[in-house]
């Protein structure tokens, strides 16, 4: 952890370049500070992933969509990022709030221009197993 | 919420047609009724992604299924929706036999011809952070 | 369940065979035993599916990367077995020490030669409802 994952319809690959959200999102993260200024997550466990669906359905069959002047084609973006528990409500919100942030400013002008739907969640994960093996850490740990 | 997101073994696209599965699924979203004979979920709100494995492995290496017939190529298939908590457990039934009777039709002409396991879950989440930016729900709520 | 789900970054692609890491995962998950020597798993409810994100974003910009004399780009790996709760803490040692080294063993060589995170949990799922439908079980229930 933390692990940001970003589900979402695949017709947005045609309207907006994921690869720019996703490194967005993780400076975000580079840049989270807790109520203290430290540091929310460790650089080198910074990471989100992308993936658009195969195949999907949201809503209606594009009925009110179409009714209310669209396309009746439907966007969804779910981002659900899993961080360690133990940290504050305060933090959570810090975090969340930013990325949120982040988010919104990235979809401005699709959010225009068509309809879409993007829910942004954070979980704590409670792991009954946790291992790490990495030589990422390390480049970010120097004195 | 609610996400139903569908993780499968790719072979399964050759068979199948996962796009009218997800319409499917979500249309019996769209249908679910509580015990009080209200909407489980509000129609801008339902959505379902399906995403096919790029590599996987199931079961043994295809012996057993050999030794039974078939062709020792089995195929998997996930659906796990998650749902805001706070519902109760007659709802939870009603939407999940809902969802599986449509997941169980769909699939069944392909549950006769070859080795499958289907699994249907539901998740309440429980997220530290929960926020929407959509304009998909208001095309829903007019009077 | 259990449903050991494994999302990368997909440069690794090109540089080890995933499909070979799926089959390691599924036989160390098939050899399982808890402290009575029993095996954990039930063969018919064994599955791994991989999938490669389609946008990533991790760490820095890589310039953390490029002073330690890599190219700056980072791979990372996380691998997330949901399995049934209940079980006790010694068989979740058990099963992720060998998932773990299962894992270590795969991408030995990579881990010499690029920057890399792996990330391996055990989730315990409870699910609000749970189904399954599937013709595998019985190929590995017979007397």
């Amino acid at each position: 952890m933390p692990h940001l994952v970003i589900l979402y319809t695949p017709q947005l690959d045609k309207e907006t370049n994921i690869d720019v959200l996703c490194r967005s999102l993780a400076n975000t993260m580079l840049a989270a500070r807790d109520e203290s200024d430290a540091a929310v997550f460790p650089p080198g466990g910074v990471r989100v992933l992308a993936f658009p669906a195969a195949h999907f359905a949201v809503a209606d069959d594009g009925s009110a969509g179409r009714a209310a002047g669209g396309t009746g084609d439907y966007a969804f973006v779910y981002l659900q990022l899993r961080m360690a528990n133990g940290r504050t409500a305060a933090t959570h919100t810090r975090v969340g709030d930013a990325l949120l942030k982040t988010t919104q400013t990235h979809f401005a002008d699709i959010f225009e221009k068509r309809h879409i739907g993007i829910t942004l969640q954070i979980d704590e994960g409670v792991p009954v197993y946790d291992a790490k093996h990495s030589n990422l850490h390390p480049l970010f740990n120097k004195v």
